[in-house]
């Protein structure tokens, strides 16, 4: 249903602006009309934008759109328009579009936005936008400890305009400080004159505006909230921060995760970006396996008397360096997983000689079948030759061992470095553990064939 | 602060049980007893899950642990006691557990628990685990469409024990089917005389009860929804899926694109897992690896001839690889990365047809400057053997753009045969365009330099 109206629009779209397409997209959810959007060419796009008369709508469409396209849309935007249109969104997208714009155009923007929206977007920006503070919705629903359920509920309908996402109800004491949560729920099921004091949750989760993201996510997550309170040192309520920002904080950490695991970087949709920017965002991992594979050519060079007397050396190189690839990388991404689950790091040191050595046995298991596998097919096929299959065996079993040692340790060290442990997942392990390979696998050959 | 009241728990749980655990749990979230389970050794987690008085934190203390964990303790538990903590559970969470129990104690436990909590859990035992009906809260909060605020309010009263995160009440009419949608917040700021059906939103948004997860997932992230319906063909409703359950999909489902990438399985806590069956979980992938690389052995074997003749070419084996294998994967990445964010395929043929020339494309690009720096450096260190540059140079050409078409199509492909793409970034591929690879690059050389 809802992509039969995605196609509607971009038909529409793509024959020219009209009262069709206005009509078609007065009947859209703007999220649908953001879909379409991504699948427009620029002029298309900003004919769709125009045609929204909804300033809630539009603005929904335009926080919804890719970093790209919202970019070059609102490059065209018409001034005022674009003013209207920001005070129509929740003010942490608010915030995030305003921090995209040419710090000209930023400054103007923040004069004609509303002194309140303008207050509420500067608490927000002065903070990192990956932080609590920088996606929290600064602006919660707030009620003082002496008030009453039926206090609350007036002040509710004063503040609707204001509110989006309310789901609970924030109670401060007369510093302003948070001493408690109570639900939407709970004020509908109490009695008019029960004192918020009385029904409230005084045991409430917060964080501080420094706290990342991922931490707001897994603490959300955790313990299934609805919203978290960030506060100050004093306790004071700043803002909150929603479950459905989480939601969107999860999936692009997973995606960023995932492209980092690639090196592929931020490029997300085929669309949006040149073929030469997105080669762009390949080549840094793709240098340092092209550096790597040279090194390894001048590393097998070394060993260039061997191969001219056993040019079947050669043949093995792709699985040795296959094998060890391999089981680096699992046993790396089986460490970054248990780093973002948070079940490797608590424990210190103690936890990651333990973990060392769990992988170090699953390696040594995993070497030793391949160790059996790969020499009894070398056996069979070079029977005039019984220590080659020996040598491959003791190659294998080290490589793999190693891998499994080097993969387990590169995200532990790069996590206490302070760095995305993610990235061990990429090249540089690889190339580090094809080197390592290389040199066991010919050093183990020389010694045994005396080559 | 909750981790310190981790390490509590798991001093106290070490110490063994006592008034002192039984304090220490009482005051805990239960989310943070789970978490000191998961470090615990299986004696002491049984006596922490016994030392929990209170049967609410005792069944989120049981739904938040780990399946392994889970599993262990259930085996262990008293079966008046399981059944009591399986009525405080929420029903979606009670029926998962049910049904990873041994059959004879599922049965024994189906006629134990209350007839309206069988009737829910069989609900949603009926449908498959990763579908809208498998992971729907069967309870909702609903009212008829001829109910008034006031109505609505004295319902939400009596039926408070039951219902576990109300954000919407669902408007029914006398059919049964669903008409409406209202707010809790709506019923807070309209008289109470006011019919729902003046004040609810008609237009809902809603699933069937075969919807897979990750569609309800993007359906509820992209509507920004705190619940979506789930209905029956007569549009009557089913149950409800909750922004907290679609959280635990959208993390479980990058979690297992994550592991499926590497080949890791749903191997997810080292202290879960034996190493034996560690070890069994990835050898899979590594076995591909393994005969991919015994067929590159007996490949290479084909050019022997060349390589006695010229050692060197053994050299750039590995960048070769290197080079086809990290593109094809980049590629892979990205194409799964749309696939998942219906960038690719909405399109049909036409789509792919023009992401599969932008990526080769971007291939080409790649593989020009490859061949440009790799054939400089050949150039340079084999100054005797121009040809041998050029060689390279248009083999890491060639394979650059075949490992970026390749790693383009797959998981394009996968996709229509109704098969995961992520498995596209595995050994299967990089197995593939090595084999491709080596061709490409010994027949070159081989033509090239007359060998």
């Amino acid at each position: 249903m809802p992509d039969t109206r995605v196609e509607i629009i971009r038909r529409l779209a793509r024959k020219g602006a009209g009262p069709a397409l206005e009509r078609a997209l007065g009947k859209s959810r703007p999220q649908d009309v953001a879909t379409a959007i991504a699948h427009l060419a620029p002029a298309e796009q900003r004919r769709v934008l125009a045609g929204i008369a909804d300033l809630d709508d539009a603005a929904t469409v335009l926080s919804t759109v890719d970093d790209v396209d919202r970019v070059r849309l609102v490059a065209h935007l018409d001034f005022e328009r674009l003013v209207s249109i920001l005070e129509h969104m929740e003010v942490d997208d608010e915030a995030d579009l305003i921090a995209e714009l040419p710090v000209e155009l930023r400054e103007r923007v923040l004069e004609a936005i509303s002194d309140d929206d303008q207050e509420h977007v500067e608490d927000i920006m002065g903070w990192p936008p990956d932080s609590a503070g920088g996606i929290m919705q600064p602006l919660a629903f707030r009620c003082s400890e002496s008030d009453t359920c039926r206090d609350a509920i007036s002040a509710l309908h004063e503040q609707a305009e204001d509110l989006e996402m309310v789901f609970y109800l924030y109670v401060e004491n007369d510093q302003e400080q948070l001493v408690g949560v109570a639900s939407l729920r709970q004020l509908l099921t109490h009695a008019p004159s029960t004192a918020l004091k009385d029904m409230m949750i005084s045991d409430v989760l917060t964080v501080g505006p420094m706290t990342d993201q991922e931490e707001v996510a897994r603490i959300v997550s955790r313990y299934d909230l609805l919203a978290l309170p960030v506060v100050d040192e004093h306790r004071r309520l700043m803002g909150i921060v929603t479950i459905d920002d989480v939601l969107d904080v999860i999936q692009e950490e997973a995606v960023e995760d995932m492209l980092l695991m690639a090196g592929v970087g931020d490029e997300l949709d085929p669309a949006d970006t040149s073929v030469i920017s997105a080669a762009r965002q390949r080549i840094t991992w793709l240098l340092i396996t092209l550096v790597g594979g040279i090194g390894m050519a001048e590393l097998i060079g070394v060993f260039e008397g061997a191969l001219e007397k056993q040019a079947v050396l050669a043949g093995f190189i792709p699985v040795i360096l296959g094998m060890g690839g391999n089981v680096g990388t699992q046993a790396a991404t089986i460490a970054v997983r248990n780093i973002a689950t948070g079940h490797l790091g608590t424990d210190g040191t103690r936890g990651t000689a333990k973990v060392l050595f769990r992988e170090t046995r699953v390696g040594l298991l995993l070497g030793l079948f391949f160790a059996f596998s790969l020499g009894t097919y070398t056996l069979l096929r070079w029977m005039d030759q019984p220590m080659l299959g020996a040598a491959i065996a003791i190659s294998i079993t080290v490589t793999v061992v190693a891998a499994a040692a080097i993969g387990t340790m590169v995200p532990i060290t790069l996590n206490r470095l302070g760095a995305d442990p993610a990235v061990a997942t990429g090249p540089f392990v690889t190339t580090g553990i094809d080197a390592v390979a290389i040199v066991i696998y010919f050093g183990t050959c020389v010694a045994m064939l005396g080559l």
